[in-house]
């Protein structure tokens, strides 16, 4: 306020000012420099700029947005906040990938045991899960024993030992974007493309592999419902990521349906098991296959589209997917008989049918009723601090496209303990459109997008 | 988040969503409903909102404006947070004033006597002042013994004795507008207009008095700089005035130049009791003239410009202005010796004489430094919490207009205590533009605004 006299040696009093500088810039529509955008971040993590001022500072930069530049500051800040795993030591190529999250996305569990199997290693920082779409962490924490708190020598260590890795997020992994990503979630300030490409592209850059195959999700069960916007997310993700020199694509998938049958941690990594054993799973094959040839030809661009979708066929009919899955568990301290017989796996205490009132053709399922009655029934959580029921979810026992009579099962509900599971039955058949006419399902995949 | 199914019985859960929604759909330009808005203010007073999520509501609206019917239902809201003061309870009109603040603004301590001498009854609740635009509270409590802390009650006694009565803002008296506005002053959402609005006429509502004359800033030493975005502001207020029967004029005034000679508390109580002798003060005259005008003619109706006009200049004159604030004085405890003889009012330890190093004609007076020195000399607050020295600040010795030679006083500083003044001196000298040829120094006032 002071501007003409007052000297502002005090650190708290420079983040101050700074800040509500940045703040009345963004809003006249300025743009704000690095040093500026590093040096907000800086002081949040140091608590010197208090969290209702970068509150203020983030709804004003959801309303006003961030050009190329100042988002791959935001993106730098972040990275620079913690330390950066190094997970390149042996000069191999390693691949990574992420999904921006949907109800029923177990394409990790999948494409990275198929990668590895075809000898291009995968490293893997994955989230927890919050709100209606699941995380990897906690997908992969129904295998009992199983780490997902590697250290970066851990992560070495596994990745040197069997060609793959993948881990929780640990503390020292881009605190900035966690401090401020935690606010995001309060305020009311998620749903902003810069602010979520930062934060996916810092964690990206930050785990140090060579490239990374990007799955952005549109539709009702997304972050992002519409498609033009999604595209625009992967742009700028691609964007960023190039800049700091990791190699990019991007698919642009559907998620206004889940993908595949199960939803839910347990029951879905038993999907993807029976998916590396062969077994066809709509949806998954598409996106997952897609992926992995992607992933494959980032690590080895001399391979073509039909020579890389030649080698992820061959990992999963020749059982050398399921056979590196099943390693990796092992390597990682998870019990591998409940690789070898799923069974073992956690299961709910409770099973519903979800039967059809009427007969029809089911032409859309929606992702986001699956996805909420699944969080209700205990396979997610509406709070960090909750637990999850690993055995929890729901399972589909129609697909797009599929013929229902009337009486017949839509869905299965799988829950334990006491809960009154009406209102999410009445969701999950609420979820299924049938009409008298069948519509094919239509892709899952719109796009791929390269630099 | 879980919008299909979850049932939000819990209150605090409830604040939660509606502040989120809010904030999104704000973002995405719609509207905001007066229950909404109103449940905001609520949660926020009560707790329920924290902090974090008004800031990023507030930023969001700073952004994205809010419209006529929005703005009024803010202002509802921060009017039903707290009690109404009814000063109104005979029958007699009350009239009210206010400015948005400037330097060396002691218009209130110069019209409010006038207008009650002329019979129209003035209630008023004050602010006291931050940064370099000193508040009204601050200056009357030069004033030994003079009480700024009355009850409704008391508010009703004073004006029934003698006809005005000047308070501090009590913590019953919009607690939704105070709560905002201190997180609005660390947050980088002062400067916006609708914003502003609600929250000044808020408490004029609140008030309970006829009318209200608003003196609407516009400078470099004013909270929004620019011309037409006070007339805005002007016109916002007294729409919101209106729509509650409030009856309302604005005047737009030049805050480039501080008003007056006097930047400090004593000083300016000073200078306001010699302009109530009738001794001429540039600026003072004019702008206080015409408000005192404005105020009567609310009261009456009846009363033309030259019949104002005339009973104004009569109330001075004739001394029964300066009887009716040396009465008021004395009615809210005030130690009227100090009234008699200003001299025994608080005066600072040192003075220095800031000399001009060049001769020639006062073309500008930069109110921000003035204000800026007079607050570092003492006058003022930086932070709520600090104490401020009632004798310290600036004294102009020349005006618009007026020459000045080589080493002749431009101003004078009057400050307390150890103090390197030289960043003063130097600021307050360089807030003088001295030129060769002479240049008329301009009306104060730019506009009269009604409905």
């Amino acid at each position: 306020m002071m501007t003409a006299i007052t000297r502002t040696d005090d650190l708290a009093a420079a983040a101050t000012m700074r800040v509500l500088a940045a703040i009345a810039d963004k809003r006249a529509g300025r743009r704000m420099d690095a040093a500026t955008i590093s040096a907000i971040v800086a002081d949040f993590v140091d608590g010197r700029v208090p969290d209702y001022q970068m509150a203020a500072w983030l709804a004003t930069v959801a309303c006003r947005n961030l050009d190329a530049e100042e988002t791959a500051a935001l993106t730098d800040a972040y990275v620079d906040s913690g330390t950066r795993i190094r997970l390149r030591d042996d000069g191999r190529p390693i691949v990574d990938k992420h999904s921006t999250g949907g109800v029923g996305d177990k394409v990790t569990l999948y494409v990275a045991p198929i990668v590895a199997a075809c000898g291009v290693a995968v490293g893997k920082v994955s989230g927890r899960g919050l709100g209606f779409a699941g995380g990897t962490v906690d997908k992969l924490q129904s295998i009992r024993g199983l780490r997902m708190d590697l250290s970066a020598d851990e992560m070495r260590t596994t990745l040197k030992l069997v060609g793959m890795t993948i881990t929780g997020q640990s503390d020292d992994l881009v605190p900035g974007d966690r401090a401020t990503y935690g606010l995001r979630d309060v305020t009311g300030t998620v749903d902003n493309i810069p602010l979520i490409a930062a934060s996916v592209m810092s964690k990206k850059i930050a785990a140090g592999t060579n490239g990374v195959v990007l799955d952005v999700k549109y539709g009702e069960g997304a972050l992002i419902p519409e498609r033009d916007r999604s595209e625009e997310l992967a742009r700028a993700m691609v964007d960023i990521g190039e800049r700091s020199g990791l190699a990019c694509r991007a698919v642009v998938s559907d998620m206004n349906r889940p993908l595949g049958y199960a939803v839910g941690n347990a029951l879905e990594v038993k999907e993807a098991l029976a998916a590396l054993r062969g077994t066809p799973v709509a949806g998954l094959d598409e996106l997952g296959g897609l992926i992995a040839r992607l992933m494959l030809q980032i690590a080895r661009p001399e391979l073509d589209d039909t020579a890389a979708d030649g080698l992820v066929r061959e990992a999963i009919d020749s059982g050398a997917a399921w056979r590196q899955f099943r390693r990796w568990v092992a390597a990682q301290g998870g019990d591998v008989r409940q690789i070898d017989d799923p069974d073992l796996l956690p299961s709910a205490a409770h099973r519903l049918e979800v039967l059809a009132e009427e007969p029809g053709w089911v032409t859309a399922i929606a992702a986001r009723p699956i996805g909420e009655a699944a969080t209700l029934a205990g396979a997610g959580r509406l709070r960090y601090d909750q637990p999850i029921d690993p055995g929890a979810g729901v399972m589909l026992c129609r697909q797009l496209g599929e013929r229902v009579e009337n009486g017949q099962p839509l869905a299965e509900l799988h829950w334990s303990g006491e809960k009154d599971v009406e209102p999410l039955t009445s969701a999950v058949r609420a979820a299924f459109t049938l009409a008298a006419e069948p519509a094919g399902p239509g892709p899952v995949v719109h796009k791929v997008i390269c630099r």
